[in-house]
């Protein structure tokens, strides 16, 4: 069997905070108990396919720059069957305990649809194989419905119903590869599900058809018996220039007028939620207040620049928040951090795929770390119940309760005047995030 | 009787596109009939209160800049009496058949709300004088609750109960005035219903909280027997870092979620829809997708700047595809287009405030022309109808009855193969837009 | 000889703007004088050989959707021969007068480097016969130091000499070539001239790293007698994560620290502008100011979009503007306007490419219609030139003479007491310009 | 005297990084040595006389919220007054060792330009009193030009001459008010000057009128011996929708153009970075490359806010990148880091200011501490060098001493071949970073 990654010639392993060596854990130590759950659980990393392992480099303005030794056989099969071998070792080197894949990743397009349903069973069998053999766990699997020039005008979406069939039928394909594999959950992400001009589109008949292909989904899981969870993935745009599924509120919002709120959660991107002019924790905080948090993709972007650059995360205040809301949450249950992550184009070699993933890891177990402290000393969830706790009584509980009335309301304020100033706190609590690190 | 506005002598007439007068309307032809209502009745403008006449020239780094003659009495309801004589001479000399206010535009606050309620309804009573005088009609009103100190920290979304009292109590008044002076619609703009930081926000409580605040607001207007419609108005953000009405699709996914969509409308503004990241038109075209459409808040931003600039309307591409968006979903009932809109700073002088609106109502009216134009001719309609007809019949209409499925779908690709990849045309669209201009 | 556009079987006419033809100009009359030139003179307009021929429709996340028929040799030197005939048979049937183009447009890359300069001089001698033939000309050459992986890091400012060696030895090639073809320009765009991350680079030696590479070029030019002008583009970012020539200004001041003003003028993308945070005509007004407008890339960018959409320009405002700059500064002399703009993907046919650029063509013909009738009726220019008058005499004239000091001027203060507030009258010159529309 | 701080009763202590106290410094040690100087001196911290003393909370859609008991008069003057004292009590207490200010921050603005001088002297000569029993000192001073309504369109850029020599007036007692009290530097911040319209502005004039303000501003320094520094400090827009000091490259090619750089250098605020599409880091690069960083304005802005949000700065990350290149650049000379940042409209209490600070001083300190042992370990130095290796000898060499040509260059690539391909390693340098922390 070949050995892809040579430079790496053993299991990276955690050696501390002090350890100067780049190649070893300085916070993920898989096993450690923290808040109730080892590390691996809390944070369930997941490995990104299409990125680590079919990644070249290219960008819209350059050819690829990483020679990768699994993808040079000149045989999109052969490639295909050297890159899930690749993919498995390079897990195990890390210690992730899960990945994730589009259809199109891990087994190539063939000249028919049947010839690419077949390419996609035979890779399908060597996963299903090296999960056993390795432990490693599908955290979602999806269909890719945005390469392919069919799907230039979308899947789901598409104004022409042929289209909107191959869509379809992909998508039952990818779901029964997702359902051998043992999947915790099948993701739909959208690329192309949007409009490039409202010129030449119908934009409610397009919702209306993205509704109609979920609900097929729905119904397709239930005749296979699919226990994972189904998951929308928000974007606001790129490649499209605008995405249905433009961010969790939005996406919410359409479950909800579609009927498909209790067949889906969301999967929050970093990345996607500064894009659509938010943080990551209020992508986070917008599922997770309707019980929606499915499963996330845990990258960074380029603050400067205005497209998804996919970056390793390795801030320490988006891991603390992350984790925060997280928690709170109750944890993960079906979902994990995806590293959905590239390295820099300049960043050509193998030994950075490991850089790469080391530090994001290192990143967001110490993220857990903080953050699980701050929750368990409570100085801040204190401050914020503290800040609610007029409507915990009273008239204020009479508000939310549904007992009171503007008539009412208006009387208490002739009879009490001008309420109180209290000072929100803000720089207060930033410091105390701070006192933390 | 003062004459506050001496350099316009007469009411501001038509002129036609030939017209060199800048103080002439080219194209705003109030009685014209364009697409079986009168233009005036199509575009149903409305002046914005605060923004022309209480409007300072002010800005988050210099004093206000414009010495308006109706704001020189150093007392605030002397003050008050002025303007709204000044506004219904400005009304009338531009035959703008609509205005907004918001309680405080008209009336100031007092040293108590009893007070602050006493001064509205004595200028309510002078505004409806005048409407009957002149025939104005009151496109909505709504209450101020962002000013003030004491909503800091939101009205409805306020962590004080007791704050929360003041802006139902508000709320209330402000209704009761709306209802007085026979208002179409009733608005509700959450500039502080939002966060500054999540570290000390209870976010789903807040959402909660909203929810409570509107129904009361739709139990009060029950029980007062007020017609018009309410309406929420997006806004991303500013001032609060994050707003809860954060676009159009946000605001119906609340509206759905707390079942308080049978009772509000949407009031768009154009500036929102950019600070959100969206286009003008795709914002209407979410609106009136769910039937949702309730006014126009007509206005623009500068692309290059990140806060609300509210310029006067001078884009006629935004005005065709805006107008072209209202035309086909039925036109205007209880709405219009408001000039939310304020003159530069270096606008200094009143005779500014007649330019910017007649140059903002001839964009609208000359936008409602050619979208009359290109909807009667039907060619772009044409192209976009004929763009989805493969799901008007056969396999594709089987598809949005919700009478297929992904196995049906998958025989129907292997037996036909690849699709046809279609054109969108879009180049070809955006010329046909300028041979109407 | 293959006819590449049978469906455009004839040259694009001038039929007027009441003509209902999509193949035909409205606007663009080529020989009709405006300004006292032609238009074809005035416009100077030029094809992109990267996009209108070379694109494929790939974006990022998808691959090509256009077939386009010179593209179908499976051997890059016939695709490169085939192109190059396709190329002149656009130009002609549009009636264009020039063309732009990277030297990896025109021919492939070869094994060795030797072998890349063979096949550029292979099709340039065939390019050179097409020219002669059909009187087309060159507005500028330039070369590719962006696509290829060694050029990861940069060209001219990569931390690798060999690296810095090959870029030089490239634009020598590329000088060369557009030597031959009579060139007016040589262009500069420095895509990969920036850097990633400020962790691994060194900004000071690269930006003199950068001046000694465009000095070397400057002497070459002197050696081998080029006379066009040599010009930079500027662009803020994408590739790079900074890019050196971030905008006009930046690259003025970059020109004059390292003593290459009088050797180089800028070329102005509009999609480039709204990238950087300006205004098309910003950029274009700052480039003028300092003497320096070479030539403009015409296109148009999303606002919506962070990212260089390369969008076929359609705004009449731009191109109103954009032509009130160049005409006010003299007009063209070496420059042209060239579509750096592509149909959007789901444009697939090459009629795309005609509705495109036919479009973009009436757009800046109208553009210079509007923008000279507003020169010579003078009432804009009136308005500015009053509003600087006071500066025209007396003790104003003195401050611009040199002649005034801080003393001198405190002593006017208080002999003179507060200035008077002028309105800068921005609704009402907004107003004016539509009356030209 | 007046105690206007009696929630603080002593000096702020330093305690330690384990203190839970939020009113003690965990890293500000003043006294410690960190690369060759105290802390103190490293960092020159400075109080912002506008936002911490005169700030109210107010913002563009709501009145002020803070109720500061030095502001309660009614009179300007004793205001003034009483402002001057509990500034340098909050110093004194914080132990902060500079300030800055704004003529009219400290003074306000009287009937005329005589009196409006006199109030500044008066309280100027309260502040030098102030300054000899306290040992604080001015880092800066400077002129308000953006706040009064006669600078609307400019001060240096007015189009009105009279309005120009207001400016120089006002500029001229600002700078004999610095000199009075021993400022290290005196500063222009140009918010007006800049355009909201390029239709009404004259950019070329606007620009030699800048020039020609800034060097009668030159020569009456050198005619009262000021001996501090000029600075001009960079913004891209807000209030002006333009401004002519975009940022740092376009300053330094301004100062260039106009022969005015041996008299200036930079003050880099932090949050006007990312509103000109930079980081805090690259403005302070682009200063320090041209040997031209004379002072900072640390805060951070809020990446979702298009707006200048002036927070208080709390990110490690740009505190580290910030004292990289600070120390590296050998250091503040005359500059320091001037905390121009403001608690948000809801941080109502004067316990937020000392909280911000507080917390403000310990990332900056934490930042020294970890910047400093950065440089010291060498590491990453080392491998920035090592990457441009390739220049300091050989061909190399011989390109950066001006000794090559394209000619010599390109016989070495044909020579050589292919070079290699070398990783940036930005993913393992971005962890090397969080290493640090």
């Amino acid at each position: 069997m070949k050995n892809f990654f040579p430079e790496v010639r053993q299991v990276i392993r955690y050696e501390g905070a002090d350890s100067k060596n780049p190649l070893a854990f300085k916070y993920y130590d898989a096993d450690r108990i923290v808040g109730g759950k080892t590390m691996k659980e809390q944070l369930n990393f997941s490995l990104a396919y299409w990125h680590t392992l079919k990644g070249t480099g290219a960008d819209i303005f350059g050819a690829g720059t990483y020679k990768r030794p699994w993808l040079q056989n000149n045989d999109p099969m052969k490639d295909a069957e050297d890159t899930v071998y690749a993919a498995f070792e390079f897990i195990s080197k890390l210690g992730i305990p899960y990945y994730c894949f589009h259809d199109r990743d891990i087994a190539p397009e063939g000249e028919t649809f049947a010839e690419s349903c077949k390419n996609l069973e035979k890779i399908v069998a060597i996963a299903k194989k090296l999960q056993g053999e390795t432990g490693t766990r599908l955290l979602w699997g999806t269909a890719n419905l945005f390469s392919h020039p069919r799907y230039t005008h979308g899947g789901g979406t598409n104004p022409d119903a042929m289209t909107f069939a191959w869509a379809c039928a992909q998508v039952k394909n990818a779901m029964d590869a997702t359902l051998t594999l043992g999947g915790e959950n099948y993701l739909f992400w959208g690329g192309r599900e949007g409009y490039e001009t409202l010129l030449n589109t119908n934009y409610g008949r397009e919702q209306d058809q993205l509704a109609r292909f979920l609900h097929m989904a729905v119904d397709y899981k239930k005749k296979i018996g699919f226990k994972g969870l189904f998951m929308l993935e928000p974007k606001p745009h790129e490649p499209s220039a605008h995405q249905y599924d433009f961010d969790s509120a939005t996406v919410l919002g359409f479950l909800r007028k579609y009927d498909l709120l209790d067949y889906f959660r969301l999967n929050i991107e970093a990345n996607h939620a500064t894009l659509a002019g938010h943080t990551f924790e209020h992508e986070l905080t917008v599922a997770t207040a309707d019980g929606k948090l499915g499963s996330v993709d845990a990258n960074i972007g380029n603050p400067q620049l205005g497209w998804d650059t996919d970056q390793f995360p390795t801030n320490l205040y988006d891991a603390i928040k992350a984790m925060m809301v997280i928690l709170k949450s109750g944890g993960f249950t079906n979902g994990g951090l995806n590293f959905d992550a590239k390295p820099r184009r300049g960043s050509t070699d193998t030994i950075d795929l490991f850089h790469a993933h080391i530090g994001a890891m290192d990143t967001f177990a110490r993220g857990l770390l903080i953050a699980d402290k701050i929750i368990s000393d409570g100085e801040l969830d204190s401050f914020v119940k503290e800040r609610y706790s007029t409507f915990d009584s009273g008239f204020g509980a009479d508000i939310m309760k549904g007992k009171s009335s503007f008539d009412i309301l208006e009387k208490i304020v002739l009879e009490n005047g001008e309420p109180d100033m209290k000072s929100g706190r803000q720089e207060m609590l930033e410091n105390l995030i701070n006192q933390y690190i």
